[in-house]
């Protein structure tokens, strides 16, 4: 079995998901890709950064069939023309997604990066959740969020984030079975999640030899 | 915050989840109930054991009526009488579920613990799942399963606890949020998973303080 050096990070907004990400990256010395991925998709593909930005909110019919026209991820970017939009921007993300992780060792968070990458015998996913008061707390720092009501617009961009993975990888987006560790923020703090991380990677070592 | 001395775990058949309970509590040196709550249950209730052994192949409809009716767990089990058997032996499960965690700290296999202790705070709720052919292999020796098709009766097993912990806990089966922290056995080994929830209890009480 091969040393697991790529982090897939998916999270709950507001459970500090993005940041244990980030930490995790800065005490391994590896690269950290959230919003970046983006930038490298938007040079690649030449289609507008802002588009990809908003784009785990929309989903467009028919996705599903794409695999069975005999479209690969693997083919060049340009093949990709005949598909909605939507369809589109995933694509190009999944192939970012690829193209870095055979870079070599990398936290990667969102853009089903668990799924992009489930052939690969090299990678780690985690799943962060945390408890609705500190979800709270943290979302009312979001740009993304109403402050009128935040609980609601909790629920709102999780529920995009849930249709978004379902609809592209047709799993349940937070089911524990997805993830090689699922942990609460709440119960932890950021700091001791990314200390059990860096210690199961360890454990994931010794049990793979 | 309190210490969090109570240990539920829930998991897939055949992930190996009891058996990390067994020797967690073995490391830590503290009392392990699986089948030694129905035990317990059938001696206080006069209920016959065997019932509550395949209990958790059956749900009975109007369970959540109940609550509205003003029964309360926390009642004496004569009280308990007008309801259906299945719902009784519930309800006498849970009372010795919350018997046994007044009694101090302990590991609780399955019987919804997670959900029956929900109220307390010095409760760390674990979920173990595995990978598929791991599951094969250990459920192979057990006498629940069928071995002329081994992953049907797995997911016959699985269906039947997500539906009996859905119907009396109005939550997902199986779902991260549900739990502390969710780990794959198959990733880590059950050494591993034991080294891990031993390492994060640590954590928490670093986290709690």
């Amino acid at each position: 079995m091969k040393k697991k050096t790529i982090i897939t990070i998916s999270r709950e907004f507001g459970s500090g998901g993005r940041m244990i990400g980030k930490m995790l990256a800065e005490r391994l010395k590896i690269p950290f890709y959230d919003k970046e991925l983006i930038e490298i998709a938007a040079k690649e593909s030449g289609i507008d950064k802002e588009l990809f930005e908003d784009n785990d909110s929309r989903t467009s019919k028919g996705f599903h069939l794409f695999g069975a026209l005999g479209y690969s991820l693997g083919g060049p970017l340009s093949a990709i023309t005949e598909l909605s939009l939507n369809d589109r921007l995933y694509l190009v993300q999944a192939h970012v997604v690829e193209q870095v992780a055979n870079q070599g060792a990398c936290v990667i968070v969102g853009r089903c990066a668990d799924y992009v990458l489930r052939e690969r015998d090299d990678v780690i996913n985690v799943f962060i959740h945390a408890d609705e008061k500190d979800k709270v707390a943290r979302a009312k720092t979001s740009y993304e969020v109403d402050l009128r009501d935040v609980e609601k617009s909790i629920l709102k961009i999780d529920k995009r984030r849930a249709n978004y993975y379902e609809y592209y990888t047709d799993r349940t987006w937070g089911k524990a079975e997805n993830y090689d560790i699922s942990l609460n923020s709440s119960t932890f703090g950021l700091e001791g999640c990314v200390d059990i991380i860096m210690e199961l990677m360890k454990k994931e070592e010794e049990h793979g030899r």
